[in-house]
C-alpha cells in the first residue's frame, strides 16, 4: 500500500500530506449572492434558517447557482486497534471483521440509512486484523490493526501516510465518478479510545474530560479506560496539556488507521470542492487533524449530528462548526452524516426549486 | 359548513368534540416488545437514541412489528385573521391569499420539501378571505377570516365546532386511503399573534414571554403587537394568570380558523392511530388544544422542529414532547414537520430491515 516516493516525516509538523495542498476557501462572494437569491424566494427573510446556511455553502463549494447534490455516497472506514487488548471496549475485536461482514451484506444500521437517503456505501478495509474474501469491499488494508498505543506509537509515519492516502485517493476517485456530496463513517472495535486520545492532545483537555463510554463500558471498565487514556497521553505527550503536539504525530501516535483514512479523505474531498458530511466522534477526529493541517478545509465540512459521547461536542467546537442533528445516537458507520443527507438535499431544493416573491405574485414585507 | 347537530358548547370545558372520543393511549406492551427486537439489532443497545424511540412508538401507534410510513401527507390549512387590521404582521393580509395561490402552484417551501420527502401536499381553505377557483384546492372555508379578537371573540361556537371538523374529517378520510403519516401546517398573515394569545392563555405565562417577532415585525410593530396580545388577554380572560380558562373556550376568543381545523385534525388522527407530525409555532398551539382536550392524544403526536418563534419551546414543554430538529426556521407551512419525515422514516426502516445480531453472526456485548 505504501508508495515510498509519498512518504512523509511524520514527527515534523511542517510537512504537510499533498492531498489538502490546494484547498480553497469557500468563497464569499458566491455565498453573497447566494444569500440574495434566498432573499427572493416566497418566505420571510432568514426564516429557513440553516437549510439558508446550508444552501448557501453549497452554492459557494460547487461554485453553481444550480447546485446538486443527487449523487451521494457514505465511505465507511473500518480498522482494528492495538489497543483493544488493554480490555477499553464493551465489545470484542472481532467484531469489527463481523460488522464489515454485515456491512457486506447491507444487514447494519449504515446500510438501511443510506439506502432511504439514495446513497451509495462503499465499505473500505484500511486495517482489520482479518482477511475478507469479497468483491463488495475496497481493499486497502496498510497493516492487519494499529500496535498498541499505550506502548509505541500506534504507525510509523509511512504507514500514516498509506492510511491518508487510502482516503485521499477514494475522494478522488469519487469526484472523478461525479459523486456531489459525500460522508464518512467508521467502524473500528476500540476507536473511540484512540478518539479520546487524540482530543485530548488536541485541545489540551483531561483524559477525564474527553473519555466516553463508546458502545458501552461502565463502572470499573470506564475507568479503566479512562486512565489507559490518561496514561497513553503521558507515554506519547507529557506535557500536552501546556505545549499541544503537533497534529500529524498525534495522529501518528494515538490514531486509528481509519481516522487516519478519514484525515487523508476529507482534506482530498476539500480539495476537490466535494461537501463532506461528518458523523460521530471518530470521524470527527479525523477531520479536526485535517482542519489543523489546512484550515480552509472546515469550509467543506458539515457537522450531520452531535453524538453522545461526551467528547463530540467539544471537538466540534475546537473545530467551530454546529452539528444539525442532535438525536441522541452513538453507533458511528457514519449514521449520523447519512441521516443529515436529506436535511442538505432539502436544503439544495430550495434553493434550486422555490418560486421568488416576483414569479409568484406575493406581496414583500410592509416593514422590517 | 356547519352541522348544526355538531354544535358544542364552547363555554362548557366539559363538552368535548366528538372526533377525539375513542383515542386509546399508545400501549405499552407494544412498546416493550418493540424495544426488545430493538435491542437485537446489530449495534450496541440505545445506540440510535432517538430513531429508536421514535420507531418503537410508531409500532405501538399502528400496533405492528412491520410498521409502514410510507405514505405521508401534509395538510396546510389556511385563513385569515381579523387582528390583522391592528398592525400586527409584517405582511400584507393579502399574503395569505398569494400564498395559497403559491402552494397550488408549487412553488412554495412547503411544496418543495414534500416532494423532497415523497409526501402528498393537500391545502385547506378553512377560512381565507378571499375567493378562490382551483381544482387543487381543498375548500372548506367556515368563514372568511376570523373576527378581531381585540374586540370580540375570534369566532362563535358554531364556528369553532365547523373548523374543527374540517380537520377532523380530513384525518378520517386520509386514513380511508391509507395515508401512514401526516403532517400539519398552515398559512394566516397574524396567525402569530393567535397563537401567542393561546399559548399565554394556556400556561398563565404574560403575553411578553409568549409573543414573538413572526414574519419579522420589529423595533415599535414588535412592542405594538406584545401589547396587542397583553389586551386582548385583558378583554376576554382578565384573571388567565390566575386561574387557566377552558382550552376549547381560549380557541373559540383567540384562535385561528386554521388553528382549530389543526386541532380537530389532530384529535381525529389519533383516533385512527395516525402518528401526526407538527410543525411550529401554530400548528403546535393546535395541538395544544387538542391535547388538553384529550391527553392521550400527545402519544401520537411527533414534535417536528423547534421554531425560532419564542413561545414555541414554552408550548412544546408545555405538553411536554421534544422536538427532533433544531434549525432555527421559522416558517411555518409545515416545512419544519415534513423535515422531520425523513426521520421518523428512518427509524421505521430501522426497525424493519436491520440484521439481528443473529442474524448477521455479530458477538454481543461483553459486559453491560
Amino acid at each position: 500500500m505504501t508508495d515510498g516516493s509519498m512518504n512523509i516525516e511524520a514527527n515534523r509538523s511542517t510537512v504537510f500530506p499533498r492531498a489538502g495542498n490546494e484547498i480553497i476557501p469557500a468563497d464569499e462572494a458566491w455565498i453573497t449572492e447566494a444569500r440574495s437569491h434566498l432573499d427572493s424566494l416566497t418566505k420571510p427573510i432568514g426564516s429557513l434558517g440553516r437549510l439558508e446556511d446550508l444552501a448557501a455553502r453549497i452554492v459557494a463549494i460547487q461554485q453553481s447557482h444550480v447546485p446538486s447534490v443527487d449523487k451521494k455516497a457514505v465511505f465507511v472506514f473500518a480498522a482494528d486497534h492495538g489497543i483493544t487488548v488493554e480490555g477499553v471496549s464493551a465489545y470484542p475485536k472481532a467484531v469489527t471483521e463481523q460488522m464489515v461482514l454485515n456491512f457486506l451484506r447491507g444487514g447494519a444500521a449504515i446500510n438501511v440509512l443510506a439506502h432511504a437517503a439514495g446513497a451509495e456505501v462503499h465499505i473500505v478495509d484500511v486495517g482489520v486484523d482479518a482477511t475478507f474474501d469479497h468483491a463488495g469491499l475496497i481493499s486497502h488494508k496498510v497493516r492487519r490493526g494499529t500496535r498498541n498505543f499505550l506502548h509505541a506509537p500506534a504507525m510509523s509515519g509511512e504507514e500514516l501516510q498509506a492510511a491518508m492516502d487510502v482516503g485521499s485517493k477514494l475522494a478522488a476517485e469519487a469526484n472523478s465518478r461525479g459523486v456531489q456530496l459525500v460522508a464518512v463513517g467508521e467502524m473500528g472495535i476500540g476507536n473511540t479510545t484512540a478518539a479520546s486520545a487524540i482530543t485530548a492532545a488536541l485541545t489540551g483537555q483531561s483524559a477525564a474530560r474527553v473519555t466516553g463510554t463508546g458502545t458501552g463500558v461502565t463502572g470499573a471498565a470506564f475507568s479503566h479506560k479512562k486512565q489507559i487514556v490518561a496514561d497513553a497521553l503521558t507515554f506519547h505527550f507529557p506535557h500536552y496539556s501546556e505545549e499541544l503536539p503537533a497534529a500529524l504525530e498525534i495522529l501518528r501516535c494515538l490514531g486509528g488507521l481509519e481516522i487516519a483514512a478519514i484525515c487523508g479523505f476529507v482534506l482530498s474531498a476539500a480539495k476537490h470542492r466535494i461537501a463532506v458530511v461528518i458523523d460521530g466522534f471518530i470521524s470527527t477526529a479525523g477531520a479536526a487533524i485535517a482542519c489543523m493541517l489546512k484550515p480552509a478545509a472546515r469550509d467543506y465540512l458539515v457537522a450531520g449530528h452531535t453524538s453522545q459521547e461526551i467528547g463530540h461536542r467539544l471537538l466540534l467546537d475546537f473545530i467551530g462548526i454546529e452539528p444539525l442533528l442532535d438525536l441522541h445516537m452513538r453507533l458511528g458507520e457514519g449514521t449520523g452524516a447519512v441521516l443529515a443527507f436529506n436535511i442538505i438535499d432539502a436544503a439544495v431544493r430550495i434553493y434550486t426549486e422555490m418560486a421568488t416573491f416576483h414569479s409568484a405574485g406575493v406581496s414583500g414585507a410592509i416593514q422590517g
